[in-house]
């Protein structure tokens, strides 16, 4: 779909690892969408722009500037420009620290969103911080635990509007690579996560801190003594590896609501563990906070000038 | 190196998912030694004879047939012909319940010896219970706690020539898949894991079972923001996973001596976290260890006819 060109006003980007998502926006309000798998891991730093115009060229103006904001990894070390990281406890967004990446195209006037650091517990996030100030806009009062499930899951302390402090664990990607090139492989292949084998291993993980370390092999073994079936040993290896990320991750949501920012399936695991182990947890998702974190920091940008 | 025909009385192989071994023998000693790369995971089924072959071909009488006593993944579903799993607990080795191989050549008379299974936990081994016999030839009245760390690593229990029960931890594995493909491969790459910095994450992980499941990210951003030296992330993982898989082993080691079976570098890990637990530990090498024990597997043959 192209909108009338008069009818946006700035394109928003969520620039991550894998995917390369755009927006065409008139204030607040998204016009159209658009995707591409061109991801910052596949690009170099001269493929960025080309890779950007594929996707919205016939956004832009005949003549004239476009403002572009874009969050990720587009601003890691590696990707278009590197971005800083803000140093926690800050509030989530400052578009006066955002990196301007070299382009060559007149009609392109790109920002690059900084990302958060924290010195010790060493931690960092990219994208994140936008997804965070973009809940904020809707709920500026929160005061609890943001947990943003993922290839590196986030939890994110709030209060005052402001990041205190943060925790990534790396669970997405274990999953992924245990599932799919571990000796677990010939047991689980592409099966999905049965519910009930994942509740079960995700509580006996959440009581036993050993549960997972000890449990992996167990699932192979299951499979060639008892037949266990791919879907139960999906999910228990899901329940094992997200239940011990609860364990770890406790402090931060025994004695705090938890709002979970993510896609709906994933969120969804993370949600009846966490209500099964007595936490206050709800859900939001995941796309559209990204898009109201790049809106508030358009908002942001055009108060300064 | 071939000596003489004559010499050889039969022909010992080990034969994993990545190695295959070869012993020319003249009753319990070796005469010669080879070793390819055709290991399990590269053969299929109808692969495996012209693989030990090209291997040994030339240790084969001109007439007459040659015992070859082979273990490990050779044995499994998917490998040369499925061997059984032996239900502990039972000794170590039972050569009457070797699987016999379909072969081409007439010079070959090959057996493949069982493997090991558990029912509860499910668990099971290939090629670690002739490892196992192999030890117990030298030391027969020992009881305590094997440990044969590798990619899949085992802790059993043995008392009275028996293994009495296990655990296999993916430990090797999981190392190998985070340093070299998760985002930690950009601060490890193909780094040495530092001794200072292994022993320190190992106690932490001994300490706090939490501490492998969220210290694996900081090695990234301890990279980024302060400059961690590749060999200092590469220890400080092993340590952090090790240590994991000590601290869910307790029971094996915290009342009774264990004996280190395997690579020494690898051993040599194990052994100095385990000892700095206040463990009794000792090591043995694993080569020596499994040729000892398809030796006794051929002695077993031996006397049975």
């Amino acid at each position: 779909m192209t909108p009338e060109r008069s009818a946006i006003d700035w394109i928003a980007v969520d620039w991550g690892t894998t995917r390369l998502r755009a927006w065409a926006m008139r204030g607040g309000q998204p016009q159209a969408a658009r995707a591409s798998d061109r991801g910052m891991g596949a690009l170099s730093p001269e493929t960025f722009e080309p890779a950007l115009l594929d996707l919205v060229a016939d956004w832009l103006p005949a003549a004239g500037r476009m403002p572009v904001i874009a969050c990720g990894m587009v601003g890691a070390r590696g990707g278009w420009v590197e971005a800083d990281y803000r140093p926690t406890p800050c509030p989530p967004l400052d578009p006066r620290r955002a990196a301007v990446p070299p382009t060559s195209d007149p009609r392109l006037d790109v920002r690059i969103l900084p990302g958060l650091s924290q010195a010790d517990p060493p931690d960092v996030m990219r994208g994140e911080e936008t997804q965070i100030a973009g809940f904020l806009a809707g709920e500026p009062g929160f005061r609890g635990t943001l947990c943003l499930p993922g290839t590196h899951s986030k939890w994110v302390r709030i209060a005052d509007g402001q990041v205190l402090g943060f925790r990534t664990f790396l669970t997405g990607e274990l999953f992924a690579l245990l599932a799919r090139q571990s000796v677990l492989r010939l047991t689980i292949a592409a099966a999905e996560p049965d519910p009930d084998a994942y509740l079960q291993a995700g509580r006996q993980a959440l009581a036993d801190p050993h549960a997972a370390s000890s449990g992996l092999f167990a699932l192979r073994a299951a499979s060639l003594l008892q037949g266990l079936a791919p879907p139960q040993a999906a999910g228990r290896l899901s329940g094992l590896l997200i239940g011990a990320e609860l364990a770890a991750a406790r402090a931060f949501w025994q004695a705090a609501p938890v709002a979970l920012i993510g896609a709906p399936r994933l969120t969804r695991l993370y949600e009846t563990l966490l209500l099964a182990a007595g936490a206050r947890a709800c859900h939001k998702d995941g796309g559209t906070a990204v898009l109201a974190g790049l809106a508030a920091a358009r908002q942001a940008m055009l108060e300064e000038t």
